[in-house]
């Protein structure tokens, strides 16, 4: 028997139409890319989405119909977020930091039809322009009538003149919850990219756990800034969440160095936020320079990969700012887990603290996990096992856009992250490795991670990988490669001698090889394919 | 084109796993009924609420089926809400206040297979014995073996008995998700009860909604005390809500008395509550006698009638409490509103904030709402204005359990609340009045709560109701019918004289009837049918 409750679809249109209800004054402020602040409320939000979903028509877009955008998080990306999604059709964020022939590709594979892009990113286009010329039907550049600019192979549309040129009058159709809102690709190492299609129920529900105090704290009475781009997993879906919970917003566009940050911080009174590990190391630099501060932020969730220490430790000790360590993939909407404390660690010391706060964090109410071993079993959750981490839940794909098969989804609905990680008894995980990066050394498993961790603590050294060569009896053995500080002098028995008692004696790598750099990806992780490539026929030290 | 999300159902079965599993050992704390505190973890819960599914087999019990609950606010109709909803079945909780007609009538027109009730309740049951023996096939006793009471007609079993001869290992089935949950009947002031027929869907989304920080703001931290049955609205969701988010719950049996209730606050940690005023009047009461406190509590959810300024304002200045006034209906699952401030009233001085925190709240993300005066027209957000109130949403109820048709949902996809209210351009709404006691003079409506709160902040009056009475010119005037204190001395003009400057000239009743006592419905409600029918002939003074 059904249960006699409103059959109303989960749509990403419902989320505007109730920030502009009740929260219609409450800002969204941008800092431009040509500098300044831009400011509108929820109200005016939702009209500009709706004279440009009435625009969206006449460029011939229709339910089902995909939108490329290659944006930073400015108000133009939100009003393309909800007018490109409230149509039905599938806002495709681009992330222009890419190769040219991977943007290529997935426009392509997308079946773009329409590209919204940054002024900026005009020469970029016009140097792919003929790969995409039978797919795209139309440029759209994000800037006024005045400041368009040229391209040698595209005839370009001003947004705002587009957008002004139209009615704020739209009622957004009602369809199936289930249908794709939005599209990321993620590139891996190796292959092309892979796109990962949203739901507007995924959202939704992503949405909904978001905000919740265990998760990212959202009310309305917080200012939010998602430095996460956009073009990224939907900046880890705070623009949804954020108009959910009838929070302020604060774009700061391109403008993501520590100085900027820090000023649209105290200037917005921002008091939750969102990047990567990165961005923060930019703002702690200032910060610390400057002599600034960043009242009245709290609230600092930070992913992408894993957070340093000591910088849990400096923003609670020297800002008064709690982080909160997540963790999550494009595939995953991408929310997993969040750190956040439960009420028997109320009074951890701060070294126990720290050890906590270190770990990825806890699932959230929709998302469960397992590690499974080589065999496919099960490991324990004692914080110890380590194993292929596996995700299923409300948001998580099960398939890749337009692949018919995917090797990271299992025949009993799980998706393999292809990470390695510990759950402890209370599901707080901690990432020790990626599953292609992990050193199986006479079948037991090293953590790659942890072999560069404990590299780059040592004063001399900059960077470090630890990838595995083959070895004629352990199968496999770590060897260290590593960056040294300018000038410094560092021989390998002094890095070698560093690891002990710090791990396992057999974790020790068995050699080091010094490089002056390391290759890296268009994202910036570190290029471990080419790294094994380049040293597959590497011989260790016997010893 | 769909999007490529994992198409997993949203069941309460996914809960109680979750919390088994990441909040194992977090404890579940009774006030059992015949005193002394039980503890346990919501794994232990997990694994009784599996005993009770297999055992539900036993008797019977399958998908679809329905199962009645008489029984107070513990661990055992914690697992009986698990197990019952978890196999796909229909949890009937049943007001033990209803007249004995009501509850043979809601037991039959439920088709309640199973009856799990409170040994204290089996002389009631008894008492309508003849009228349901069609319909029940089994009495279970929520108690164990050795204080199994007697029944004059129903074999009786032992629930603690029946639910440890089985076996915890059970696999909760996967169904739609729109399938039925939960069943609750709703006792108007004519009629028949109507039954609200929950869903998976409407109770997780319900779930989501709650524990979100301008909700019920309920995180892993917290300590839960639903004070709020469980057999009135599901506990306002809080069972789902607070297993959602891994809180600790402390559930008071019983005991709702201040003496009781302090305890059980103080004794263990509480954090967060929800009831209805009265049962804050009896603990601020016992609180001002005893001197006793009730740290660490900071959140009281406070709902089902509107909440006095001087409650809010005790609870703030005298004990640190923060009230969070709410507003539902047994129809909304039961949350509509909660009444949490924005970031513009920061720096309200008191009178403003309590102007503000009296009001029943704004609407929570999955619930709209719209006042519409007589014509069917919507009416101004402006804070005057007020009209029928009007709701849609995701857990809102379409239609009542086997009634073919409701004339309080509209054409165009509303549920009609039969409540009175304005909102204002944030949407926080306030009730005025009830649509069937609304008082209609000259095409103007007349608020009879605000009458009865300005009478009832008279000295000497306890207890007031304001009626219609027909009238020749103005077709409906006010009349006041109001309960003196004992022994005061307080005439008519005295207390018309009392609503000058208060209200408009022309709201003031026409007269004043002084009676020994009003009548009330069995769930302590004005019963003002009655009163209407009784004051019909009641000729007013002519002016």
């Amino acid at each position: 028997m059904l249960g006699l409750i409103m059959d109303r679809p989960m749509l990403i249109s419902s989320l505007i139409d109730f920030a502009a209800e009740y929260h219609g004054g409450t800002e969204i402020v941008t800092h431009n890319v040509e500098g300044g602040l831009h400011r509108y409320g929820y109200a005016d939000a939702q009209a500009e989405a709706k004279r440009l979903a009435n625009a969206l028509g006449e460029l011939g877009v229709g339910f089902g119909d995909t939108v490329g955008t290659l944006a930073w998080n400015t108000r133009r990306h939100f009003e393309i977020y909800y007018a490109v999604s409230g149509i039905g059709a599938i806002c495709h964020t681009i992330n222009p930091r890419l190769y040219v022939e991977q943007l290529a590709y997935i426009v392509n594979h997308a079946s773009d039809r329409v590209l919204f892009v940054e002024a900026g990113f005009v020469p970029l286009l016009d140097s792919f322009a003929a790969e995409i010329a039978d797919t795209v039907r139309a440029i759209v550049v994000l800037c006024d009538e005045a400041n368009l600019p040229e391209s040698e192979h595209f005839d370009l549309i001003s947004y705002d003149a587009l957008v002004a040129a139209h009615d704020p009058v739209f009622d957004w159709p009602s369809f199936d919850e289930r249908t794709a809102s939005s599209l990321c690709y993620t590139s891996g190492t190796t292959g092309n990219p892979k796109g990962v299609l949203y739901s507007h129920r995924g959202n939704i529900l992503h949405s909904y756990a978001s905000i919740g105090p265990d998760c990212m704290n959202i009310s309305a009475r917080d200012t939010v800034m998602p430095v996460v781009p956009m073009f990224h997993a939907n900046a880890w879906g705070i623009p949804y969440a954020a108009t959910m919970a009838g929070a302020k917003l604060a774009l700061p566009g391109p403008h993501l160095d520590g100085e900027n940050v820090q000023a649209l911080i105290t200037g917005e009174g921002v008091t939750m936020t969102a990047a990567v590990p990165t961005i923060w190391l930019m703002l702690l630099d200032y910060l610390k320079r400057s002599g600034k501060n960043i009242r009245p932020l709290t609230n600092v969730v930070i992913g992408g990969s894993a957070v340093p220490r000591s910088m849990i430790e400096t923003f609670k000790r020297d800002y008064g700012a709690t982080v909160r360590h997540a963790w999550g993939m494009t595939e995953m909407s991408p929310l997993g887990t969040v750190n956040t404390p439960l009420a028997k660690h109320e009074n951890l010391d701060d070294g126990a603290w720290l050890d906590l706060a270190e770990k990825q964090g806890r699932p959230i109410f929709g998302v469960d996990m397992r590690i499974v071993g080589e065999d496919g079993g099960e490991l324990a959750r004692d914080g110890v096992a380590f194993g292929d981490l596996q995700v299923r839940g409300y948001w998580v794909a099960n398939a890749y856009h337009r692949q018919d098969e995917s090797d990271a989804h299992t025949g009993d609905g799980w998706f393999s992250t292809g990470d390695v990680a510990t759950l402890d008894g209370d599901g707080y995980m901690r990432i020790t490795d990626r599953t292609k990066d992990v050193i199986k050394s006479g079948g037991e498993w090293i953590s790659s991670i942890d072999l560069e961790n404990i590299a780059v603590d040592h004063p001399k050294v900059v960077e470090a990988a630890a990838i595995s060569v083959a070895h004629p009896h352990w199968d496999e053995r770590p060897l260290l490669i590593a960056v040294r500080e300018e000038g410094a002098e560092l021989e390998k028995s002094e890095l070698l001698d560093w690891y002990e008692g710090k791990i396992a004696r057999w974790w020790k790598p068995d050699d080091v090889v010094f490089v002056d750099e390391l290759p890296h990806t268009a994202t910036g992780k570190l290029l471990k394919t080419k790294l094994r490539d380049d040293f597959k026929d590497y011989i260790l030290p016997t010893a």
